[in-house]
């Protein structure tokens, strides 16, 4: 197998959030209005992505720090596994997120829906194609109740370095 | 910027594909089963995870090489930019599948809808949530077309290396 894979940053993410406390945990829950900034060289990449409504990012939690198997995620005060959740904290800590893509200028993405932190670098951009992404009718585990929770949907301290 | 970022495999994807030609090109499009084996030190990140019907996959496209910021995709022969399009064949070649979860037993996965190659080295697996990943009335942009035409759903050879 695969020792280590080196991947390098394609740009940065810019949003309001400057730290995590407060923070929408998750697009689905923010209006934001973000910009990801993708290095000048790569402009010929977004071609045509303005037809897509919706584009999933990835990204690189850079401020976040080793791991646990088994964390308390935001939205329960119950420990599930990592893979269970959507902790930064991860093994590999990449995140995904689906935003509303409403602008696009050169090398630059106008998002909605931004959930990441300012400054976070950017791994990919995806288009996002519910025939490929979406699952209306799954089921969702131990977020089932959580996620009816409001009050639970912006992050706190706990991921905090 | 970070200049560059390392991860290492949680694990091993394990799938009838053993070669890109005539492999589904999206998990959409695919029926077939396969086995997604962590490394056992991950297995207590499991925890909970069976409680969701589907997972995202995220991977290390290990048998793509270089890129090209306008290729043309499996779906089309007209060139799109890589941004606008699944090809492995990206600056940073991460991959992303949602899949049907339908086992866990210790530290192996095994779900259906696979579209990866048999050992890709596996990074990160998250629970798959509609709230956070799922927009229903998404516009696909130049795939609004080709997403019909059911011979263009495997893979050839255009992106081996």
């Amino acid at each position: 197998m695969v020792d280590e894979i080196r991947y390098t940053p394609i740009g940065t993410i810019h949003s309001p959030f400057t730290d995590e406390e407060g923070m929408p945990i998750q697009g689905g829950f923010s209006e934001a209005t973000g910009t990801v900034e993708l290095d000048p060289e790569f402009a010929a990449g977004l071609c045509d992505i303005e037809g897509f409504s919706h584009v999933v990012l990835i990204y690189h939690f850079d401020r976040s720090e080793g791991y646990d198997l088994t964390p308390e995620p935001y939205m329960e005060d119950e420990p599930h596994g990592v893979f269970a959740t959507r902790a930064p904290r991860r093994p590999n800590p990449i995140g995904i997120s689906v935003v509303a893509l409403i602008g696009v200028e050169d090398s630059v993405l106008t998002v909605q829906g931004i959930d990441v932190l300012d400054g976070t670098p950017l791994l990919d951009v995806k288009p996002f194609v519910p025939t490929f992404n979406g699952v209306e009718d799954a089921r969702i585990g131990w977020l089932e109740d959580a996620i009816g929770n409001e009050a639970r949907r912006r992050a706190d301290d706990r991921f905090l370095d």
